[in-house]
């Protein structure tokens, strides 16, 4: 009984966590690094404020968790959608600027852009921006199949990742979908004569 | 007489909004986009505040010329970084991927990011960004010599771009300047391929 009641008070205190995490995260999405206040925060999770204060203490406690949170989201989300998207490049390369081009990544930016002027946040933010790095990178070599030890395929792949970070620059002030998709395409078959010919 | 101290007053005048400009940009390199303030600006700028008042009333006049005055430098020190350059890919890659990895890019970057989540600033920052692709495009294309009506010479010229804001935006928050080069070099060979054999 007394262990239940434990486990019910833990899980709603990780659902109550995970809530702050993800209203965190939605503000950065809706207002920008500026806009996103604990008290926004707290309002927007359904959380009251000593809930809140209990599980972060602090901006930086709350903002720390939710990079954290946004990172493993970010590489969770692009796993999901790359499940039976095919080896060929085009699709790859679609499937990976598509996943730049969102809100995760929007948010992502806010705090990447923050964190260049705030050392504490860059603190937090450097690993995140790393591990996003590392891990779509890896998940880009695994879809098109590209063997790495061979000349040129590592530096075609990274073309491509700082390809599509650009391109998600590109769609933060407009819908840049239809010119991505023409410049997806075109990269594609470069790409697609990189790992071929090497 | 008269005149000559009108115009006097004109010039002196004129280098006042100038400098207010710069003290803008170089707060939003220092201080980023929450904390370039009209006080601060004054003060970096070495303005009196009713000076300030006088020439930009609100943070949103003061903004709106510093972007004006940022796109204008940006496409004046790139051109005056592309003299003697020289037509090699590779060196006008280096040259416009070093130019989006310097201060002038961070502080539009900064604008970038805040006009996502503030129409106000949209209206304003939208045209510098469209500005300066055109004119770094037009300059990539007359550097390279490249004839963009020959098929996939114009998608190569934007992936170009694309590319290097994406370097841009991995600069931010470590010194990338080492892997850059090295993207750099690479991309110039496929793009050196695919001007030659369009």
């Amino acid at each position: 009984m007394v262990v239940e009641v434990r486990q019910r008070q833990a899980d709603r205190s990780r659902g109550t966590r995970r809530k702050l995490m993800e209203a965190t995260v939605d503000c950065l999405v809706e207002r920008g690094w500026s806009g996103t206040t604990t008290i926004l925060v707290a309002e927007r999770a359904g959380v009251s404020r000593g809930a809140q204060l209990h599980h972060f203490r602090t901006r930086g406690e709350l903002v720390a968790a939710a990079v954290e949170h946004l990172g493993a989201e970010s590489v969770l989300v692009l796993k999901a959608r790359a499940v039976g998207v095919g080896r060929s490049p085009v699709a790859v390369v679609g499937l990976i600027a598509d996943f730049y081009a969102s809100d995760l990544f929007s948010a992502a930016l806010e705090l990447w852009v923050a964190a260049r002027t705030d050392p504490e946040l860059k603190t937090i933010v450097l690993p995140l921006q790393t591990k996003i790095g590392r891990e779509t990178h890896r998940l880009a070599v695994e879809l098109l199949g590209a063997d790495e030890t061979r000349p040129g395929v590592r530096e075609a792949v990274q073309i491509t990742l700082d390809l599509v970070r650009g391109l998600a620059l590109a769609n933060q002030l407009a819908d840049d979908r239809k010119r991505r998709a023409g410049i997806v395409r075109h990269w594609a078959t470069m790409l697609e004569a990189a790992l071929e010919e090497s």
